[in-house]
């Protein structure tokens, strides 16, 4: 059994860290390796994963209405400092180009922090009247923070890789629609084609996005207890269409403002979130549709046997299935079959079919499903079938998985006392309890439970009300507390 | 004929910058009032066609074993002075990054402006056994360029969409070969795909990629009779590779520099030049496979007539076409059909499919050839293979016209006498002629020649050999001189 010693890596739940940086490394997702603090390489394994991760998101915004776009990575500082919240947010993270070749600029650019104030001053001028509106758009591009906190691979960086929408309405009521579309949609993917449960939350107050009326933002858990918001989306009111001219006349010929959402899509977290969420001991477990390599066929040869034959089955297989757009190999290197195994199990392929006499000369294939690890040998007649089946049970369990991890991290506590004893624990906890929303108190909360942040309100419960954990204040509503990326 | 009056633009081949900027606007193709020279915005129209070349040059590339992979945006300042030569090439136009936030940066960044300097470092670390090659990796990215020309939207900008390819071979002769390959990639997308001509030249000495040893351009002709270098593929030697300490063990086991080699597709210019070459006085032309929108629907309503089963007919039609896969609308909007026409025209939507009472009455349909302008009235049942054969014919004719105007555009001549006459006439061309390769004559004749320069050695032909043009010495190579943007 060397396959099993070799492939093994670090405990996921007790050691996270470590086991990350080597999936990273052996899997050949990203390379860190780079020499500029928070700037990474997607190696090609890792992109072509991200390169089908980013289809699925595109497609379900093209399907809602959205229209892909693409604005310059820089933004000319009078556009960044014309709203006062956003710049407040974002002044101290900014990129400044000051100069093209040896030439002084005549104004600073900012390398994208976020679009907004690229994108507002041209909505004003290509939106003038209620017909122009919805107007739903998006881009995928590459967005640029100077952290002063810790980066660390796919999940802070100074560069990250994200879609972002920006949708106008005319009215505030189909504004604030758009962003429980929005959640729909992160939904339809993250949820359902990834298999990656999170939590719908409304930020609090201070915790809002820059220049937002109202932020919702979709956090996942981490194998270490710690929570990663993956995704969000925000109710921008008039703010950004007020600061930027963006004007339109309504139906009756009123000239007005229109509402505006913004929705960003955290790419490089959601990788990172598949590989941590997903994986196991031998390496990365991905769901068939976004896995760049789906099938690989290995023989198995016998000292003695036809092996010419062996690999003629092989390619027979080979070609049926990728005939049917199957993404497969057939691995017939000079590497031992436990190598290959290795290999292959590191980087997520979910099906593994070995090809030995036995199958050769029954008409068989021995399938390896790397999500459960079970083998089971079946008629070859019923491999398509049986792949087209199974690759849906893999997203199923991997969901289940996930899910049940993310029920059992979460502990309802309703007393001050409670919560003191829970957080003297081990283990890391997401506690769902009445918060009064004061800022005051979060950051107490903060201190004293050693790093546990108020991440807002689980949108299925607004309107539950109680007394204030912290404060004992009345009228306090439903929160989470947790540990954060 | 409202509909003639209406679209029509300014003369192509008279007023090529007019034209230009006429259907970028009216288009929707890109807008250039993002307020900072020689940046644009690329509209959702614009965006889409562009996902759509995008899409078949990636293919392509997939095709022959290229895997994708991102590398960042910026470049230490260490790692870009290098290469003597690159940096000699490239130091006058970069853009400097020195701060982040309020923090100067410890090493200044550069804006990718190509990322051989970004990639082969890491190429040091990934890269140690022939066994590890051919390598063969792309990314699709914005590259910046602080362009001290005037800028022009798409043709010439400080930020433009390109692919470029790096790949390290053993040895040079499999290295030369990948230049060969890169060609015939090149070939099939833009030619046989986009319907775009072009000549494929080595370049001059004076005239290669700074680091190169050998550098191939794609040259495709404009309306106005200049050339635009839309692609060019670089065999490097191991200029980079040593540079940068890249050594593989060779089958022998030696320690060596592989040899290298990058492509560049300049997406940017080949969208303009599909626009350019292809569009007419009615809007854009464009390929049935790149063309965001493929078939519209438009209605011809009567009075008095059952003007809903119009409708229900037109939208049975749209339902199947939709069903087959293509990019189809209804449009049953108030607006005249006139209007609609222009529209529709503007934006190069091959098939306009007319459905007036006659039409719902004879079970028919008349289909408008946006390539032609020519209309004709076949059955319904007969719409989607119509369109599937036709479709084909849209690009025969866009590639044909194309190739006869460059075709025409190119005149041999063999005396500087008759060079001057022809250079002294109204209209612009591409002169083959025999030159010499000295950079001393090549000034000469873009001086006196009032910009026509010595675009390089026509690959089909370069073992021709007679006396320079210009200096008549003994030995001079075919060569091409031409206008160029």
């Amino acid at each position: 059994m060397t396959e099993k010693v070799e492939a093994s890596l670090p405990d996921k739940e007790k050691n996270m860290s470590e086991w990350y940086t080597e999936i990273l490394e052996r899997g050949e997702v990203v390379d860190i390796r780079y020499g500029v603090k928070g700037f990474i390489v997607y190696r090609p394994f890792g992109m072509e994963i991200m390169k089908n991760i980013i289809k699925l998101y595109e497609e379900e915004l093209e399907k809602t209405g959205h229209r892909p776009f693409l604005f310059p990575v820089v933004i000319p500082e009078r556009n960044l400092r014309k709203e006062k919240e956003h710049i407040k947010g974002f002044e101290g993270e900014v990129f400044w180009i000051e100069k093209g070749g040896h030439t002084p600029l005549e104004e600073r650019l900012a390398l994208r922090p976020t679009s907004e104030t690229a994108i507002y001053p041209l909505y004003s001028l290509w939106l003038k009247s209620y017909r122009d509106l919805p107007f739903k758009a998006y881009q995928t591009v590459t967005v640029y923070r100077y952290e002063t906190k810790a980066t660390r691979p796919l999940l802070r960086g100074r560069e990250f890789l994200w879609i972002e929408t920006h949708n106008v309405y005319t009215t505030g009521e189909e504004a604030r629609a758009q962003t429980r579309e929005d959640a729909e949609i992160f939904w339809e993917v993250t949820y359902k084609k990834l298999g990656i449960p999170f939590l719908h939350i409304r930020r609090e107050e201070y915790d809002k996005f820059p220049g937002a009326v109202e932020t919702y933002a979709f956090d996942t858990l981490m194998p270490d207890g710690r929570v990663l918001q993956i995704g969000t989306t925000h109710y921008l009111g008039t703010n950004f269409t007020k600061v930027f001219d963006v004007i339109i006349h309504d139906e009756k010929g009123d000239q007005k403002h229109p509402h505006s959402t913004c929705f960003g899509i955290g790419l490089s977290r959601i990788l990172a979130s598949i590989l941590l969420i997903h994986g196991d001991e031998y390496g990365m477990v991905l769901p068939f549709e976004i896995a760049p390599l789906q099938v690989v066929i290995i023989p198995i040869y016998k000292t003695g046997f036809d092996n010419e034959a062996i690999d003629n089955y092989c390619m027979e297989i080979r070609d049926k299935l990728a005939e049917e757009g199957i993404k497969v190999v057939f691995d017939n290197t000079d590497k031992s079959p436990g190598e290959k195994y290795y290999y292959y199990d590191m980087r997520g392929v979910p099906f593994r079919i070995e090809i030995g006499p036995r199958e050769y000369q029954n008409n068989t294939v021995t399938v390896f499903r790397r999500d459960i690890r079970k083998r089971e040998t079946i008629d070859k007649e019923e491999l398509l079938n049986y792949i087209r089946e199974k690759s849906k049970d893999i997203l199923e369990t991997l969901r289940k998985r996930a899910e049940e991890r993310l029920a059992n991290a979460i502990v309802e506590v309703r007393t001050r006392e409670e919560l003191m004893k829970y957080v003297k624990e081990d283990r890391r906890r997401i506690f769902k309890v009445y918060f009064c929303g004061k800022e005051e108190c979060a950051k107490e909360i903060k201190n004293e439970l050693g790093g546990y942040e108020t991440r807002g309100i689980p949108t299925d419960e607004e309107d539950k009300r109680g007394k204030c954990i912290w404060c004992g204040s009345e009228d306090a509503h439903i929160a989470y507390l947790a540990k954060a990326y």
